[in-house]
């Protein structure tokens, strides 16, 4: 077998067969494959797309090519949730504790944040002393005992993907579906889980900028589920204003704890309970939907999910006292409101450079070296629908840097304004499954 | 400038500046640009193709990563003339000294065989004594002097060729038009010639397998010539069977100096003449195309253009009494006849598989380290449209090989033999200036 004569066949719109896509992951891991045949047959992909077959065949080789988890010894079923990016989501540390104290279990592997948009292990590390390097073994007693733990990857997890996609990265090769597709489902497939959620968000702040596409992304990860065994749900949720109020890793954490007492912003909290609910129902817990959702804010009246959240913080190390207090996370040394220069309606908040901002306040990294400043970032106060006066304030700005005057301004530059009303629309646009 | 922006907007269907063009070659030649991005870039263009302008662009980008040869020291008219491969193909060997004894000075370079190909040099060095390396000024003297020299490529001439050619093999991305209009007539440009005529073979035994391929390519690089100021004139040839009888490199070299002397095969003696009266006319040395045809066959009636052919052998250190005896030229040990084991017309002679047969008997080679017979090689006893008996030879092999066996075997098997008789259709499908 020749990777001349696989590239040439997929140029030329062919289907690969699986021992052809195997041959390309294992030899493009081990490197007998060089990076630029790797990086043509990228952009032949990006041309020719890929069937169904093909595209759970190379996530299957992909999540082989590195440690794959093994949550059998986890009593139960196990779910996981992933988003694909967004501006100020933290509905995993929400959904979590919910998922969990209704007795499904939750075992899962985030990352961290780059560029625009945050990483939930980064929002939990605001948590003081809260560790997200456990060992496998820890992870699953973890899980067994109290049903919940975000870890950060363990092990050397689709090593495949990591060299693909920083090879895809500077080839133009990202956008493509197929290899989309597979890079978050063989990491997500890699995890163990029985159960995948996946929050696929459309629109300026999110990876995918139209409806179709997302539609496209999300069809083809849920029939890779399909074909390799595991329940997969996609639900498009819209990216055109930041996800609730607060862009920032104690902010985010913050509000996660609102929710988890009942209160939060209504557009988190509609995600939120969606999500959780259909884990719920796929798990078997629950017959309907809609008892999904009652299930759900049971657990938040009654106090259950906000515990649950403050055993997994205690068990990996982190002080429960701020999941009870969240007054006691510190304080950055800069709050400054950012006041509107007119009367107006709220029509859109530029979600991507909302991202941008609070990264230069120090929420975020522009390079995986970069440190976070966990207290950093910004709290909308109005968002898309509500009307705002002349003088009022459209957020807070919270650093810890001096001369950020010029990032300020740009966060007054994110919210555009109309003279009429504008209709709100519900954030969930479609379900897969 | 970042090179994965350049594939982006080439992937997306843009139209690439000439900055973002020379910066793609010169980064790709000094090693900024590494191979990944290239090949990338290369099955972008497979796909989204380039405009004249870019082709030229490119082409001159090319064309200028190395030396360029300037022949603004010889006086008068150069013109060249390039193949784009076929079997059997000695035009230069006949045109050039006809050419050249009718007044219009002929510089060219060229190269060696590889694979089912033969060149131009391996047949040129099967004259025992010539020399295919004459420095620039010793290249100069010569074509002053008595108007003629075929010599190998000197320097280092579009080392941004040789480099993104050999990536492209690996990365299935040859077959592309603008990437082989620009890899051609880099190297000819590069050559310094005011005139290039370009025989573009089409057919099983060439490059280019349909007419419309042949014909998009040829028009391609006419349209470079005209954007960076030279006249280029591109000639249609069928390659559905070897051109004249003789494959290998003395045996060539024979039928050239057979056509010089006013005999040869007719399609072989169409081709050549058509090609002498072209440049001949387009060097203002004849009015009408007409004429140009009369004229080389005066110089070749008169003697003049073998003498011609004999001047550069003995210039370039070959002995000149092999072009007046050709019998001097050593035979092979073997000289087997291969029969045809039926009656028939012959209807096709897989050029292709010729070219590998001959290679396989001696007259090429297959990796460029192999070395070549020059004695080895194959003659046609029957050209398409001939009509065989069963028990007559087809064609005679010839070899210093033993067990040649198989091979002799697969040179009957290229002969398709068809009941009813067979037209010959000519040879020169289109012209294009």
């Amino acid at each position: 077998m020749r990777m001349v004569d696989i590239i040439e066949k997929k140029r030329d719109g062919g289907v690969l067969t699986d021992e052809e896509i195997r041959f390309f992951i294992s030899g493009y891991v081990d490197g007998s494959i060089p990076d630029y045949q790797a990086s043509a047959l990228a952009m032949a992909i990006y041309f020719r797309g890929m069937d169904d077959h093909e595209i759970a065949v190379l996530t299957d080789a992909m999540m082989h090519s590195g440690d794959v988890i093994d949550l059998s010894n986890i009593q139960g079923i196990k779910a996981d949730k992933h988003s694909t990016g967004g501006v100020g989501d933290k509905t995993s540390l929400a959904a979590g504790p919910i998922v969990a104290a209704c007795g499904v279990k939750m075992a899962k592997m985030s990352g961290r944040g780059l560029g625009h948009t945050g990483g939930t292990l980064d929002k939990l590390e605001s948590i003081p002393g809260f560790r997200i390097g456990l060992t496998i073994e820890e992870f699953e007693n973890q899980v067994n005992k109290i049903g919940l733990a975000i870890i950060g990857q363990t092990g050397e997890v689709v090593p495949a993907d990591k060299k693909l996609y920083a090879l895809r990265d500077v080839t133009a090769t990202v956008p493509s579906v197929p290899l989309i597709a597979s890079s978050i489902m063989s990491k997500k497939l890699a995890g163990g889980s029985d159960i995948i959620l996946l929050d696929v968000k459309v629109g300026d702040g999110a990876f995918m900028k139209t409806k179709e596409d997302a539609m496209e992304l999300a069809t083809k990860m849920v029939a890779i589920g399909k074909q390799l065994g595991r329940k997969v749900i996609a639900v498009l949720t819209k990216m055109e204003e930041p996800l609730g109020r607060a862009v920032g890793n104690s902010l985010e954490v913050k509000e996660a704890i609102e929710t988890l007492n009942g209160g939060g912003p209504a557009d988190f909290n509609e995600l939120v309970y969606d999500a959780t609910a259909k884990i719920l129902l796929a798990a078997g817990k629950v017959k309907t939907l809609e008892e999904g959702f009652e299930k759900s804010k049971e657990v938040v009246a009654d106090g259950s999910a906000l515990r649950k959240f403050a055993e997994m913080v205690e068990a990996q190390g982190g002080d429960p006292e701020y999941i009870y207090h969240p007054e006691k996370f510190p304080q950055s040394k800069y709050d400054v409101a950012i006041l509107s220069d007119r009367d107006g309606y709220v029509a859109r908040i530029a979600a991507h450079d909302i991202g941008v901002a609070a990264m230069r306040l120090g929420a975020g990294r522009e390079t995986m070296e970069d440190a976070i400043d966990p207290s950093a970032g910004i709290l909308l106060c109005k968002k898309v629908g509500d009307f705002v006066k002349a003088g009022e304030p459209l957020a807070h700005a919270y650093t810890n840097k001096e001369n950020a005057e010029e990032v300020f301004a740009e966060i007054g530059h994110c919210f555009y304004l109309a003279e009429e009303e504008v209709p709100v629309e519900p954030i969930i646009i479609a379900s897969i499954d």
